[in-house]
Order: structure tokens, then C-alpha cells, then sequence
């Protein structure tokens, strides 16, 4: 047995090592309360060791060592469910769920992935990287087990800044009214990287400060006891004042009305007082809300000072409603000089344009820094809507300003648009208004994995009618493709990736190419007379860079082959592709894009349409799986068969056959 | 001038018919408000008399009569914007804007839409069908009026029940926090058809009866002033409790918490009360919630008894939110006696299924009558789960139920799917969970229009990994899917479209083909040696009626033609296609859903992987435009080119170079 009389927060060198000895929950549980204390001390050591080499989410890590502990201390998680929201914050659950010697390999390629897993451990029950859902999710789990005689307890543990998400008040709306037993965990940091948005987390912040409340709270019976009974009728005044006390001085007054059970607001880096809370709540009936306050980056020597070097070390990439690296850049593979990031290549533009057109305004829903707008936040802060994580709000209030005559650029990644499908479709195509989408984190991202690969977005889009969808494969055409894009009347869906652009552009601005809907730009061609046996490859967005590169690396070796910058999904350039179908051997689609219905599916359906074909069609793009985390998107479009190298391939297998004969 | 002393609610046959001089707002605002409710009674004969004629809303628009006069009277909305949630409550609008000679053709082909509808006037400013969105859509007109010297004010009326879509809620949480000037009008209906779910529709109610807060409200002063003074610290308490007085009795304070300025409620059915609130609320700043209190059909004789004859009449379909009518059978164009309702043929084979199978469960987003489900919740309510318009929570609910071994069954129109695009993506198809999704008014739904038409599901599924799609052409393959689907380890999405199964099946249920994952069933073949020069069709779903008719005609004039039922849109039977592909001389597919990125897609896809392609692939499907509302399915079908006719118009177009050669 360890010292128990050691309860101090920060661990003696002399303590024993408490987080060796966890290699799962039982372990934990064998602790004693006091050692808890020392526990979450090394805990939050390990990770401020581990975490900063690897890179990944610190900060929100940091802020809940007491509160995972506490957790696998009252509950018992081999049956209890226990859902972590968004999942970023899942570290020390993992420490304590058998994965500490993992920790070295936090999304990196075959390693421990950055979020909840499923097929990591059987104590990770969803995958997940999207905010908001964790509260449907502790119903749902709760609702199939609703049967069993001593159903298991069944838990959500979701962020202040989640909340706000349309689909968590939706899910506290049913559980409140559904009297299923579910305990949502409202993990309120007192601080968050990017400034909370919305009354939600005023309100919130109202409770967390609540002199008024705790001072009434006090004072009222203090008060009552002091009144002379006046007679009847005041005595029913007094019962209604009970009424009116009961809903006012419980501090979560409005959760109390959507049917929820409000304890709190409770500290939440004392890890006995959270585990004595825990059981207490933990025995209620219904639907429970714990507000528990936790400090993002706790622990770490720099969050006082500097939040932002705490959430996301290294560059590690972003996930809803934690929002702080610098633009993204990743490490680039090839050996070029890189160019800017297209993150910052479509902030710098907008900043440019919105500079002479006032009618202008950027959108962003909680992510100001990931999609490189925070300068145009300080430079034009009436023209830039932080609507936090509500994608649905974010695009139909597009959709209004637009009516309006303003021409909002919705700054959203392409994971996240799926949350505002309806609102695309709606509010958007339907009513053919002009709102740009500029989906940064389109196709594959790296550490993040699947829950943030923006691989669908082309096929969401590309049937509803109205939209132009087009994607830039460098700076220059980033610019021109805005610029455009701002003088159509009607929607477009405008795609780029977590990468640099190009450090060498290809071709010079003026030599390029009319920036216009359905006009793509050919960049190498094959003359008329070798096309019969040649490919030409259709490249769309970012991926024309690795066309290229495996064009010159096959015409090196004698194989000549053509490369054509789409630029657009929607319209296509029929014109042009129906030249290169009647004349090339073979013509490839090539996205950073599930190979279902999206740009290589454009082309297939074109040619279907076309009256002379003599060219076959082939698609290079995502397989129909998810992909999984890896160290960098360079691996990923690699393992996709999507990187310069894949791209020969495909053309030498499209090419052996006739090559025999 | 008539008879300005007439102000009793039913109109005398000795008034003046106000409602024939309304050709615009302006007439309206002309009248004295002494006439208003002349003007509401001849409204309320008017659509009584006129959409039991045409079929239609009618229960909606009866009970929002005196606000839509009200809001025409007071604001000026050639100038002022006024959003109408889900918008099917706009005939009392339509009326006062010129269209009331169109009344007759309402929701017929060429008639006037259903719902708010740009093309139709000015006034109308968004067409929309789709809940919840009015709040960001005003908000956002607001923020684009915002740098204007005397903005217009921005309204949004929207429902309770469109309330609790979680969209409405980031709206409200955005605008509370904003501080832009946007007047919400809560038309809370005293009755709803589906009883109202969540805890909200439980707090609206209890302001309702508020008997508390008001008899509080009435008795606080006279307690404050019979307290004597009893020194300083229990004035600091007065102090307190002044604050805490403030927050609760006004009886809308979650609104207040949310940094909305709440007034009511009120009744909403005096006109005159109306006109006077909304000009005391026009003058207020920042974001406002007007409660009005409506009764749904007010009016009609029916109402109080029968609230279901009156909401939507004669078989007219419904909308999110507002949920009544039988289950959908439109008359059949075809001279054969039709089948079951495809939703009728679901729910009856749900029904079955959960008599044996206790892990089923099914879950409706606010429309257990439109999605048949109502037999199943009297059956077995404890495995019947309405969650109101909140299709995000209800799917990412099914994942959880999944999770914890039930079989859920989440019955969705295709188009309402489209609000959980994201939460189908990461809760169910990225955990490979077991969730059913059965997808009701998949493809054309007639009166409805582009609101409501389910055509893009296919596309918006079909990229996702993990899903299985299928489509029964009738009664029988409804059940044999429907029971397959239930043993697969995975989710599928069924879709069926809003019409009647065939009343006579080609095929005896034992003489089918197994009903598995790809497995396609030939209907009609074309023997070998003739292939070269036939076509097969590839029919997904119900068309594959539409498809064997087209056969049977063109083979009654001598044109061999090969039918397959796809069944599969995921997987396709790329073992069958690869043998059509090989021998046919077209294949064409047939889809009701957008030509892109659907099964058609999918078809192309795979033919462009196919070693051996003789076959020239087509695709028949919705082309790249919203289909506006039609009187029948059958008659979008036939504009599509999707009915028989248009089939054998394609094959033959197909065939002709070469019959000509």
C-alpha cells in the first residue's frame, strides 16, 4: 500500500508511481481516495511529457485528469457507458484503459489514434471528432438497456462550447422529457482558446460567476424567517415564492425547465469532491446535468499566459470547438520549397478583396483560426460572424444575408459541412443565393483520420442543382477562383486541402486560362497524332500538383502524357473533355475524394452523354473505406494510391495491356 | 367606408366583402383596425370554402389568420421581412398579396405552391418546406440590413414544434448573443396534431397555464410592500431578490436566459390585441420572442373534435412538423387497381417483425402518421420513439440503441434525412452500426414540390462506407428486404417512394431470387444471340414498375427488352452487370433521384472497373433542376422522363442510329 497520508496535488518524488501500476480501470479502482490526488498529478505529468513530443490536444487533456479519474473510479466502465464528446479530450481515459505505452505513437501512422476508437479498446464505445452528438448517443445506449432489470449507467461528457451545437440542446430537449437515466457531464472550462459565442455561454458564465444566486441563496431564508405572517393570502404568496425560489436560486435554472436535473456548478480539478459528487449523482432517477469547471490546460506552466500554446501542440490539427493552432503546415514531403499554406492563400485573398467590397462578410462556425480568418476578424470584426459550432445556423444566416444583398463567404470545413446539408440544400441551392463555401480540410488530413477527412463533400454537393463547385491547385487560382466566385449569382462550393500550396507555380497568372464556371485549363497536351495511345489525366484541385509530377516523371521515361486542371466539378468543361474523349486512349479522373459520385463520377456521367467516346475513363480517388489517421496526408494520398507515384502506376497498368498485344 | 361599428368576429352578410379589395398589403393597411376582423372572418370563410376545395393546410392556416393580418397591418413588408417557418401556414399571406384568384389551382400543376415561393411574388421571400430555419434566415437579413441608416425589421414566424429543432436553438442562442434586431413570433398552437414531444413543448405549456407565475406576479408587489424595512442587509436581499423576481416571473426566462427579450404570451386570435403587441414589440431593441397563443383550425367546425380532418385536407401530404393526414395514396394514374401504400407496406411488415424480434425499436422525427408508425407505437410504446423535428438527435439516438444490441428502425422522408447527413456519417456508418434507415418519400412526392422531393439520398449515401442501399419494387421485396436488412451487421438505407405498390406482382414470393446484399434480379431477359443489338434496363426501386411497362410495350411492338430489378444501389450485382455489359448493347439506369451521383452513378462506376464493356451505359434520372410541385408523382415522373413512355422514348432514341444505319 502506497502512503495514503500523501494527499498533496503535486507529487513528492518520494511518492510510488500510481500510473504504472494502471493497466486498466480495475487497477484505478483499487486506489484509495487518497491516492486519487497523486494519481491525477502524474497523470498530468505524463501528459505534459508525453503530448509534447508527440503533439496533440494538451490543453483540454490537461483538463480533465480529475474528472476521467473520477469517472473510472465511481463507475465501472466494463459495463457503466461512458461517451466522450467530440473525443479529443479522451487521454487520460486511454492512460487508464490499458494504453499507456502507446502514448509515443499519438497519431502517428499504426498509432494510437487522437480520438476514441473502437477498435483500440472495448472501453471506447464510438469514434468520434464531431461536437455535439455525445448527449443522443447516452440516450440512445441508455434507451437499449432500458429493458434490462439493473440497466448500466450511461454517461456523456460534452464541452461547454458543444453545447451550443443543435443536435446536444435537441438531445436534452428528449432525455429531459424521456425521464431516461442519463448523465450528461458538462465539462464548462473556464477558459476556451477562442471566445465563447452565444447566450448559451453567457448564461453559463453567469452561473460560474452567480454572486447574485449565492448571495440570494444565503439570504432568502434568512429573509423568510424574518417576515411576520400577514395572514392568508400572503401565506399563498409564500408558497409561490417557494415555487419562484425553487426555480431561480438552483443556478441551472434552465436546464431544470427541459426536464434536467441541475447539480452544480461544481470545481472540477478536486478529484475526491468530484468522486463524492459522481456517487451522489449517480443514484439520481432521470436525466442529470453535472456542471463541473475545469481549467483548459491545468497544470501546464504556460496556460495562464498563453492558452494558445497549450491546446494543440506541434501543429497538431484542430477538431470542433478546440480551436487554437496556427494555419496548418504540415511538413511537406516533397523537397520543394513549400508555398503558403491554402488555408492562408484563401484568408489572404478574402482579406484582399473584402478590403474594396464592403458587401462582403466571412462566417466561420467556431473555428475563426483554423480557417485562417482571424485577421479578418480584427479587420473588419463587424463583417465576421463567429456563430460557434452551429454549421446549420451558420450557412441558413448565410442564406438570409445573402437575400439581403451581402455576399457572405462560409468558411467551413469540408468534414463539418455535413452538419449543414439541409441548410446547403434549402436555405442555399434551392433559393440559388449567392453564399461562397470555402471548404478548407478537404480530402485527407493526417493525424485527425476518418472523423475529419473531407472526402464527401463533392458528391453532397454536386447534385443539387444551382451550385458551382470548383477547387484551386495553387495560390494564383486560389485568388482568380474567389474573385470569380464572388461575381456569380448563384452558390459555389470552393475545396482545398490541409496542405501548402505549391512553392513553384507552374504557369504565370497572366498566361493562365479565363477564370469562369465549366472552363478548365490544359496544362500539358499530347499532340493530336500520339492521343490515340496516350491518357490524359483529369486532375481536380490540389491533386493537379501530383498529376503533374507524375506526368513528368512518365514523360522522363518516354511515355507521353496529357494534364488537365479541371478546376471545375460542376459545371464540367464538356467541351473540352469531349475533345479529349473522342481523341485520347484513356482519360483519368483523379480527387481527393471517395471514387463514389463525385468528380471521377462528373466525368464517367458526362461521357456516358457524349456522342463520341473512344477514350475509356478511369477514376483514381479515396476507396470506399475510411481511412485512418496516419503521420501526414502524403501518406494517406499514398495508401490511396492518390500521390505522384500512384498516379504512374495507374497509367502504366492502363497502358501494359496494349503495351503486349 | 363600411360600417366601422361591426367589429364582432363572424362576419354579417350585410358587410362589405373586404377580402375581394385586398390585392396587396397596401389595401390592407387602408383598413381601420375596427375592420380587421371583418377582414379575418371573410379570410377564414375564404380558405375554409376554398382549400376543402383544392385539399391543402388548412388547420395551420386557420389558426395563424389574425397574426397574418396583424403582421401585414403593422409592418410594412414591401420593406420589412417577415419568415415564415416551414411556410406552410402562408396562405392567410398569399391571400393578402395578390394571389387570391390563384386560390383555385392551389398546389396543382402550374398552380400556386403550398409554401412561400420567390417566383410567385415579392413578398414571398425564401421557399422553404424544411423546419427551424426561420431564425437564422431573419437573423441574417437582419445582419445584412445592419449598416443601413433605418433598417428594415426582420420577423421570423415560426411553430412550436419547429422550435425544437435544434437549428431554431443555435438561431436563438446566436441572436440572444448578437444583439441584431430580430423579432421572433412564436405561433404556439394550443393543440398540435401528433401530441408535442420534448421537455420545451412541456415549458411552453406550463407558460401557458402559468397559473404560478401569474397569481406571484399579481401578489409579489403587495408582499414587497408589506415587508417593514428590517435593515440593511435584508435590503441588499430586496436587492437580490429583485434580480431573482426579474428572471422568473416573466413566465419566458429560458428566453431571457438566452438574451432574448420574451413578451406574452398572448392570445392570437384577437386582432385588434395583435396589431397593438406587435407595435409595442416593433419598437423594441435586439432580439425578441413575441409568444402568441393559436389554436390550430380555429374556425372550423371540426377543429375541437376532429383535429385530424383538419389539418391537412384531402389527402394533401404533409410537412416537418405538421402531421396528419392518412397514409399517402394518391390516385393512380394506371387503370390497375393498386397495391398497399409503400408506407403502409413497411408498416405492416415493421409491425410483424417486432411482434417476434424484441430488439426492434422504431423512431420517427415528428411524423409517426406520415411514416405509418402509428399502429407500432399503440402496439408497443415503450419501443416507439418520436423525437419531434429533430432528425440529428434521432439518428445519432438509433446509434447509441444500435450500440447497445437493439434494431432500430429510424423511419425518415429522404429528404428530412438530409438534416442528419452528418450524424448517418459519424455516429452510424463510421461505427458500422446496425441502424435501418427507411427512407419514405424517396423520390417525387406531387404536391410538395422541391421542398419535399426525396432525390438526392442516393448521392448522399452512396459515398459512405459501410452502407448497404436497397429499394423494393413492391409489397413482397418491402418485407423481404425489410427482414433481411434487420440481419445485417450494418447500416442500410431503404427508400420507397410516396405512391402504392403495384397491385399485381410479377413474381410469386417463392420464385424470387434470394434477397441478399448485391444480389440483383433479372425480371425479363433477352436471349443471348440478341443482346448485340438490345437493351436492358436497370431499374432501382419502385421505377422498376415503370420499367416493366415500358418493356412489355416496346416488346408488344417488337423491341426485345431486358429488365433487371436492381434492388441494390450498394452493393451493385457487378456479377450481372459485368455479363450485361459484356453482351447487352446499352444497359440503361433507371433512377427517381438526381442523374448525378446516384445509382445511375453507381452503374457507371462500376462499368468504367469492368474488364469487358460492349454495353453502352445510360443514365434516366431527375435532371439538374428543382421539379416544381405537380398535382401527381406520375406527372413529374413523366416530365422527368421517368414513366413508361419516356423509358421507351429513351430506348428507342438509343436504337435508332443504328436501325437508320
Amino acid at each position: 500500500m502506497p502512503d495514503s497520508s500523501a494527499s498533496a496535488p503535486r507529487p513528492a518524488v518520494s511518492h510510488p508511481d500510481l500510473l504504472a501500476r494502471i493497466d486498466g480501470p480495475a487497477d484505478l479502482k483499487r486506489l484509495t481516495l487518497d491516492e486519487l490526488p497523486i494519481l491525477c498529478a502524474q497523470t498530468r505529468e505524463f501528459l505534459l511529457g508525453s503530448v509534447q513530443q508527440t503533439g496533440g490536444h494538451l490543453g483540454s487533456n490537461l483538463g480533465v485528469v480529475e474528472l476521467a479519474t473520477a469517472i473510472h473510479y465511481v463507475f465501472d466502465l466494463a459495463r457503466d457507458r461512458c461517451v466522450w464528446d467530440v473525443s479529443h479530450q479522451c487521454y487520460p481515459h486511454k492512460l487508464f484503459t490499458g494504453r499507456r505505452a502507446r502514448f509515443s505513437t499519438l497519431r502517428q501512422t499504426s498509432g494510437m489514434c487522437g480520438f476514441t476508437h473502437p477498435e483500440e479498446s472495448p472501453y471506447d464505445l464510438f469514434h468520434t471528432g464531431h461536437a455535439g452528438t455525445s448527449i443522443s448517443l447516452a440516450t440512445g445506449l441508455a434507451l437499449g438497456s432500458a429493458h434490462e432489470p439493473r440497466p448500466p449507467h450511461s454517461i456523456a461528457v460534452i464541452g461547454d462550447a458543444s453545447l451550443g451545437a443543435g443536435v446536444a440542446f435537441e438531445a436534452l430537449n428528449f432525455a429531459g422529457a424521456s425521464k431516461q437515466r442519463v448523465l450528461v457531464i458538462l465539462n464548462d472550462n473556464e477558459w476556451s482558446i477562442s471566445k465563447s459565442v452565444g447566450s448559451l455561454a453567457r448564461y453559463l458564465s453567469r452561473i460560474r460567476s452567480a454572486k447574485v444566486v449565492q448571495r440570494a441563496q444565503e439570504e432568502i431564508h434568512k429573509l423568510f424567517h424574518a417576515i411576520p405572517v400577514i395572514g392568508e393570502k400572503v401565506d399563498r404568496t409564500l408558497e409561490d415564492m417557494a415555487e419562484v425560489v425553487r426555480h431561480t436560486l438552483v443556478p441551472g435554472h434552465v436546464f431544470e425547465e427541459l426536464g434536467v436535473t441541475y447539480v452544480g456548478p461544481i470545481p472540477g480539478h478536486d478529484v475526491k469532491y468530484l468522486v463524492e459528487n459522481l456517487e451522489r449523482v449517480r443514484e439520481l432517477e432521470g436525466a442529470v446535468l453535472l456542471h463541473v469547471l475545469t481549467e483548459k490546460g491545468k497544470g501546464h506552466p504556460n496556460a495562464p499566459t498563453h492558452p494558445e500554446r497549450v491546446h494543440g501542440v506541434k501543429g497538431a490539427p484542430r477538431v470542433a470547438g478546440a480551436d487554437s493552432s496556427k494555419l496548418p503546415g504540415p511538413v511537406a514531403a516533397s523537397p520543394k520549397p513549400p508555398g503558403p499554406a491554402y488555408t492562408k492563400a484563401f484568408a489572404d485573398t478574402l482579406l484582399k478583396i473584402a478590403e474594396r467590397d464592403v458587401r462582403v462578410h466571412a462566417i466561420t462556425a467556431g473555428m475563426p483560426s483554423g480557417t485562417g480568418l482571424e485577421q479578418f476578424a480584427e479587420r473588419f470584426p463587424a463583417r465576421f460572424h463567429d456563430t460557434g459550432i452551429t454549421e446549420q445556423h451558420a450557412v441558413a444566416m448565410a442564406a438570409g444575408m445573402a437575400k439581403a444583398g451581402l455576399r457572405p463567404v462560409a468558411a467551413i470545413y469540408s468534414t463539418f459541412l455535413q452538419r449543414a446539408y439541409d441548410q446547403v440544400f434549402q436555405e442555399v441551392a434551392l433559393q440559388n443565393l449567392p453564399v461562397l463555401f470555402c471548404m478548407d480540410r478537404a480530402g485527407l488530413v493526417g493525424q485527425d483520420g476518418p472523423t475529419h477527412n473531407g472526402v464527401f463533400d463533392i458528391a453532397m454537393l454536386r447534385t443539387l442543382p444551382n451550385l458551382t463547385l470548383c477547387a484551386p491547385r495553387d495560390a494564383t487560382d486560389m485568388r482568380r477562383m474567389i474573385e470569380m466566385a464572388l461575381t456569380l449569382n448563384g452558390p459555389v462550393g470552393l475545396r482545398y486541402p490541409r496542405d501548402n500550396c505549391p512553392g513553384q507555380e507552374r504557369i504565370h497568372a497572366s498566361e493562365r486560362r479565363e477564370m469562369a464556371p465549366g472552363k478548365a485549363e490544359p496544362l500539358l497536351d499530347v499532340a493530336p497524332q500520339e492521343r490515340s495511345s496516350a491518357v490524359c489525366l483529369w486532375a481536380y484541385g490540389a491533386l493537379v500538383n501530383q498529376a503533374l509530377e507524375a506526368a513528368d516523371n512518365l514523360r522522363q521515361r518516354g511515355i507521353d502524357v496529357g494534364v488537365v486542371d479541371a478546376r471545375f466539378a460542376k459545371p464540367l468543361d464538356e467541351e473540352l473533355l469531349g475533345q479529349h474523349l473522342a481523341t485520347y486512349r484513356a482519360v483519368i479522373a483523379i480527387e481527393e475524394h471517395q471514387r463514389a459520385g463525385g468528380f471521377g463520377a462528373a466525368l464517367l456521367e458526362a461521357a456516358s452523354r457524349a456522342l463520341n467516346v473512344r477514350a475509356q475513363v478511369k477514376v483514381l480517388g479515396v476507396p470506399d473505406r475510411f481511412i485512418e489517421h496516419m503521420t501526414t496526408r502524403e501518406e494517406q494520398l499514398a495508401e490511396c494510391g492518390l500521390d505522384a507515384e500512384g498516379i504512374e502506376r495507374a497509367v502504366r497498368s492502363l497502358l501494359a495491356p496494349q503495351r503486349v498485344s
